[in-house]
């Protein structure tokens, strides 16, 4: 597989994946059809979307090439459906939310700092785009849902993206570039799903007595 | 008169309308003028700017022509003093409030919508745009001003600016630019108001019992 | 010094000052370090990249010059050793964010017109961008940390730095460039300042009794 196509299918997946987590998202705070369509596209679209917009990549990914909202539009119907069949109680349907959430985080993370890389912008740049890649469009999906944000849930998610980033930015200087990419992934969705299945957090920042 | 003027006034009058919803929302979160400033501006220009930025049409578009800031400055000193004189109680407020974000909704989604047309951007695209700039900015004003975000109320929201945009869109392949743009500001005007004034929501995802 | 430079070491200096707002920011949230490390990010460059986004002047202004995030790292890794310091209580830590936060809003609000006024565009739009330069950062940090929106809490906020860059707009007519961004940020620190020691607010827009 050509590298061009790989880095297409993975984005295409990641696309998928986010959308799905929107749906979910939008079935836990009760919104209609159309919330759940603006929700899925804010997924998947919001943190590319930001990413392009801060290095000048305009007019964004999605507006040139149509199979990311054609990518969106079923598998928010499908979802729709499938969310019915999935039992209630016993937090399955949070858990899926997660996992494909976790995917979408990894995916977005490495693409985008890969794309960063490669319009020729310096590393730390390319990981702090790497993250808000990955990390932006489920923050706007919380805002909007009225979620707690994700950055104040601790849970191991910026940490798991940063260090996923920064792990694949030091790979590709010793291997090939997909082979970087793909233990990038890797890293992030070992890092967020063991923390999940744990329940891991970083310390925080200060005993909570002294709250002002 | 000619199509430039028409786009023109419009956008203006939709500048308008969106300032005044941005004001009455300051007035109901009890903020002061400047924050009833930022509000209005944000309702007006912030649907359209996310737009331009997306397409790549920047600088945005109220940056080069002084006649929207021109328009939103009075608007809101006008509707600081009028909010006096409309008579507390009986949700006078809140139904102007809901009437000039109906209007700013429709004519901001429909013109949003033809400028991406414009700009040689495909349909789907352009559908997607429209409902950005018809609903961005009044999303940040919720967000801004702690009340529930609109795509989170149901209220056939998203959902009348994305048909109204779609028919446009149809409309516009067998009568004029002008004829097309027209129709499909009413359609999304008849479809919200009608909702607003019956209280129609769409079903939501599933029910509620499953909450996690 | 040359002006160039005054430019580019009060850019710095503000970017620390609304780092250390944002760590600030999230102890009292009780995020983790990463959580930190993403809020004092948005904190400091937030505000010039919606300024920058929306001129035109991509990529922004960051992502060519590493020494904003060169000085955001250490300033946040010192802070959360600090913050342990820092005695709890008595609302020392909240007056710091308070100082931290009035200094950065001043300079990056003058900056941030200073900019666009050299970029070509009129003085109002270079009023509008010093304010989305000097607001903007905080406003997303307030909604990503679960925090009451500045411009919702009064206090005074936009107010001053609107009046500061009016005023600087209008000083650099009869003086030196230079003078006029000192006084403006003068104008703005004191304004802000003395306001947050008397607590004084501008008059809400109307009574609260009818709120619907």
């Amino acid at each position: 597989m050509s590298f061009e196509l790989l880095f297409q299918s993975l984005t295409i997946f990641a696309t998928i994946t986010l959308a799905i987590s929107g749906v979910l998202q939008a079935a836990r705070s009760e919104m209609d059809f159309f919330g759940a369509l603006v929700l899925a596209c804010v997924c998947a679209l919001g943190g590319g979307s930001l990413r392009d917009l801060l290095i000048g990549a305009t007019p964004v990914f999605w507006t040139k090439d149509l199979s990311y909202l054609a990518a969106i539009l079923p598998t928010t119907l499908i979802m729709i459906i499938a969310v019915h069949y999935i039992p209630p109680g016993k937090g399955i349907r949070l858990k899926i939310l997660d996992i494909a959430d976790a995917i979408g985080l990894a995916l977005f993370a490495i693409l985008g700092a890969a794309k960063t890389l490669q319009l020729g912008f310096d590393e730390p740049v390319a990981v702090v785009m790497g993250a808000i890649t990955g990390i932006a469009g489920g923050m706007i999906r919380d805002i909007l849902s009225q979620t707690v944000p994700i950055v104040m849930r601790g849970e191991v998610y910026a940490s798991a993206a940063i260090i996923g980033i920064i792990s694949y930015t030091l790979i590709r200087m010793v291997t090939t570039e997909t082979v970087a990419i793909l233990i990038g992934m890797a890293i992030i969705i070992v890092i967020r799903l063991v923390a999940l299945e744990w329940g891991l957090n970083l310390p925080k920042l200060k005993p909570p007595s002294d709250k002002y």
